[in-house]
């Protein structure tokens, strides 16, 4: 669960040391996909894979894939891409990174009351658990899936966008990643999230005069300027938009405001970061014309507006047969995904995806991360008859 | 010229290797009051004194007040005092500081088209120039002005009012300033400024709650908050206010706005530091009563106002007969100083107070500080006949 720095405490231990680099076997005990769900997840938990040491990790992953049997494996840096080609007419793909944020004196990972508590426990090595005894069971010689699937398994997803593995596999290997529709095992605590919210962010920029604060009518106040940015950022009422059944909420927030020169100075300059969470009804060049529209006053009256950052969101899809058939299989509504994640870069492709796995993402980037142990088994069990094709 | 930084580019050269501590008078050549007060002011220019490495400037002064044989002299740190007791009815203090901001390589002083220029020579080492011309004359047996003369010299004023030499004297010598009109010779462009402004420093911090950019909804906007803060400072109209003629003008202005924690968290809080310029006729509970008004609907909304600076102003005092005689001396109306200056220490006490020096204000703390030479003999010229009694 990316999305840039999270609003809740941060793990944040150093990385350990990188372990020996991508593609070496190195000699960790073997993942054995045909252990239970919460061993499995116990067993990922304790290989450490802090975003850019995620190299052990992927080679046991790419080992374990390896001597299934039935599937194409593929290694491209630290991700591990892994299919069946068994000519079925549809194709799932299930999608999962392997890094965690900082450790936080919490790895290995530890059981106590029915929570296993461990950096990367929700976010998300439970549902990659959950993808490897999919593989376990769809992917050796003689299985028959309902479908066609596609494994991802990649690296760098809670650090910097451009560092994200599945992006790298989405430039390089683009052909992978195809499908009817893609299921990402993030946290949601067992809910279908589906699409994503888009996010833009714009630094407004309103000008002043320095001056002597003693003298201050031989200046102009760049911070007394942006009043207005202020005033129609209060007064703002955001959309609601239902699309697919999924309720996207849209908000439109200043994230920083920095004035000021000195305790005595007119300040010359005055910015203002806004952050703009966007249905996925819009596109990015939408959302820049509303937000564009939005402050055209400010505009007007001198301020500069210079986008930094927007990300699309993606739509539901969930009209999509593949999908509708997921929805139907899990037996319970999707809800819309209000942050920004991987899902778009599916979306992009016009592909159907969706968020769905045991983790809770309140617990995702904190101390005290943990997953619930009795999530783990149905969301295995929904997946297998889905893909299995028990409940269609 | 002090009240904090300087709205101008600052020199920014680190200060010099402090000269020998202070009391030691160190093998500098003797400063001659008798030389003409543009060599004199270059002689004060090159010996430099950044804030804190007064002491062998301040040698140099003691010393040669010391050599004048009519003054009684004292070393208070690296102030210096001397005084004439020769029973006249009135006493005239003249104060300067010797202390400048660091230098930005324009030591030693230069003399170019009419110009000195050079680190301190505005502010004010060519006002103190005046002043050793004035002890000279006056500070010598024999000789008869018009009233008793106290000469002031002190360190740091261009630091933190903590460390101001006249602040210390006024703690440990207060007797030493007693008088009938203080005259500072700051930078004022050979025009009489009188009294000054009052400066309050208010924070307003407002309060939020944090949360999710993506669910903005579950979190409170501090800065959105902030916005009647903004709308109140650019609808505020300042009072101007007329006293003994001079015109102070108000003001109150947003200096700092700080909020944000992260581009996708709303921020749980914002602070807009104040600053409130305000009229002699306001006492500092008056100030801060006024500023409380002003915000009373912020405060009431949940915002905190606290008061982190107040340095009450000081009336002209032009009234007072040996101002008012002073005034008329130079020739010119005297007009209001709008920041804040040392003559609110004299004001402290009751004794009116001006600025009055040949510097200009405008080049202070500049890289390209210098001073008009022909505005230097004028300045002594007009005191020497103020001071002596030839046009009273």
């Amino acid at each position: 669960m990316g999305d840039g720095p999270a609003p809740l405490a941060r793990c944040d231990s150093p990385p350990p040391t990188p372990p020996v680099g991508s593609g070496v076997v190195t000699d960790l005990p073997p993942l054995d996909p045909a252990a239970d769900v919460l061993a499995l997840t116990r067993a990922l938990v304790d290989v450490p894979s802090v975003s850019g040491s995620e190299g052990a990790l992927a080679d046991a992953v790419e080992a374990a894939l390896r001597a299934l049997g039935g599937l194409e494996v593929e290694r491209v840096g630290d991700a591990v891409l892994a299919r069946t080609n068994l000519g079925r007419p549809t194709r799932i793909v299930l999608a999962g990174h392997l890094d965690t944020v900082p450790i936080a004196d919490n790895v290995p990972s530890r059981l106590e009351d029915g929570r296993l508590y461990g950096c990367g426990t929700s976010d998300m090595k439970a549902g990659d658990a959950v993808m490897l005894r999919l593989a376990g069971r769809f992917g050796v010689p003689g299985a028959a899936p309902a479908h066609d699937l596609t494994f991802v398994f990649y690296d760098n997803e809670e650090v910097e966008a451009v560092r994200n593995g599945l992006g790298r596999v989405a430039r390089e290997r683009r052909g992978w990643l195809y499908g009817d529709l893609a299921i990402l095992l993030e946290p949601t605590d067992g809910e279908i999230e589906a699409g994503c919210q888009g996010t833009l962010r714009a630094v407004l920029e309103v000008p002043g005069r320095r001056a002597h604060s003693a003298r201050s009518w031989l200046g102009a106040n760049a911070i007394h300027g942006a009043a207005g940015i202020l005033a129609t950022l209060a007064a703002y009422r955001a959309r609601e938009v239902d699309i697919d059944g999924c309720v996207y909420r849209e908000g439109l927030n200043a994230v920083r405001i920095e004035g000021g020169v000195a305790g005595n100075v007119i300040p010359d300059a005055c910015t203002v970061t806004v952050n703009f969470r966007y249905a996925p009804d819009r596109d990015e060049d939408a959302a820049e014309a509303h937000v564009r529209e939005v402050f055209a006053d400010a505009v007007a009256a001198g301020a500069t507006l210079a986008v930094v950052d927007n990300a699309g969101g993606a739509l539901p899809g969930l009209s999509e047969p593949a999908a509708a058939a997921f929805v139907a299989a899990v037996g319970r509504p999707a809800r819309a995904k209000l942050g920004w994640t991987d899902v778009a870069r599916f979306a992009a492709f016009g592909i159907p995806a969706v968020n769905y796995g045991p983790g809770d993402p309140q617990l995702a980037h904190t101390r005290e991360e943990h997953v619930l142990v009795d999530r783990l088994q149905p969301a295995e069990d929904a997946l297998v008859a889905h893909l299995s094709g028990s409940t269609a």
